[in-house]
């Protein structure tokens, strides 16, 4: 092959130099910030050019999207593990909303640089939001599923109706626009809205 | 007497310089923008000295904080309006929290320069929002008590609890800062939440 960039044979495999490309540009976002880096920026502080950015990044949404799919991801697993923790559906609806609230907050805000691309994938709604939102309800059916069998939750309410209301009160600390202005609530409110969804959801 | 300025024997009263002044004010901010705008920017816009402005109102935000109030009155007489309506308390629940959410729409988003007088207000907590977050407490708590003496709603949570839980699940139709994330929810949402909420309430 007589390719002038880098093969498997001859160097990094493509996936590192993805990999390799994120992590720089995400300490270069925290530093600068997302709306003001351009892809010319990112390549002269990793020290690549922007053609072979290009060649593995259409475009810095594109990077953006990537750092923001890891970030979403890290709360999953957060959030994964809090709801394995119990066998016990109301405690596992708690623990989802404690998690959500906590992971969201320590992931973006305790680095205002990452809010910042946070917030332009909720604003623009980028695809890896709304395949995060989706997997949000998902859970949450699931839950409430599990709760429906064990009798722990009424059954009379049309699931989709139940899910829906309940992701319409965790908004404010799952959406990060949302947060932003709930900082003052994030100590009780995620365990007062719980208290109120679980008395909704007695029997 | 002396005075330089118009006296109520010679001129207008007091109250309606002031109103005059707010009217001028709401218009000026309209369209330019109340951030943008400084009080001697007003005082050529209205035809009055600086001076004679200051006489009436302290501060710019002393204008604001006028404007503000009206418009959070103007919420507050649609809202008892809407919950007079009927006798029925889970009934007063659901159109309180509607005429809150359709209210506020109209009355801040219909016109962004109004908006972002409101989203001072809300941003800075002026005394004019603190106290409509009191009243907005003080009637939900008399509907819920009118739903517990009724036998509507269950009485085992403590009282400020159910209030407090329900207020964080109105708030993001309430406050004009977490309205603007939630206007693809506005049709639905409010309706969904007060179901939920009134299951939470059922004895």
């Amino acid at each position: 092959m007589n390719s002038t960039y880098p093969t498997s044979a001859r160097g990094p495999a493509d996936h590192e130099v993805r990999d390799q490309i994120l992590a720089a540009a995400t300490e270069h976002f925290r530093h600068y910030g997302y709306a003001k880096t351009t892809v010319s920026d990112l390549a002269k502080s990793i020290g690549f050019s922007k053609a072979y950015i290009y060649k593995f990044f259409e475009s810095k949404q594109a990077i953006g999207e990537a750092i923001c799919a890891t970030c979403l991801r890290q709360i999953e697993t957060e959030v994964s593990a809090a709801v394995a923790e119990t066998d016990l559906p109301p405690e596992k609806l708690r623990r989802m909303f404690k998690a959500y609230t906590e992971a969201t907050l320590r992931l973006l805000f305790h680095d205002r640089k990452l809010y910042e691309i946070a917030a332009s994938a909720a604003t623009e709604h980028w695809p890896s939001v709304l395949a995060y939102e989706e997997r949000i309800g998902k859970l949450l059916r699931e839950v409430l599923q599990a709760g429906r069998q064990s009798g722990d939750f009424e059954r009379k309410t049309p699931l989709d109706e139940t899910a829906t209301a309940i992701y319409l009160a965790m908004r404010p600390y799952l959406n990060p626009l949302l947060l932003q202005y709930s900082l003052d609530y994030t100590e009780d409110g995620p365990t007062q809205l719980s208290s109120l969804v679980l008395r909704s959801l007695s029997p």
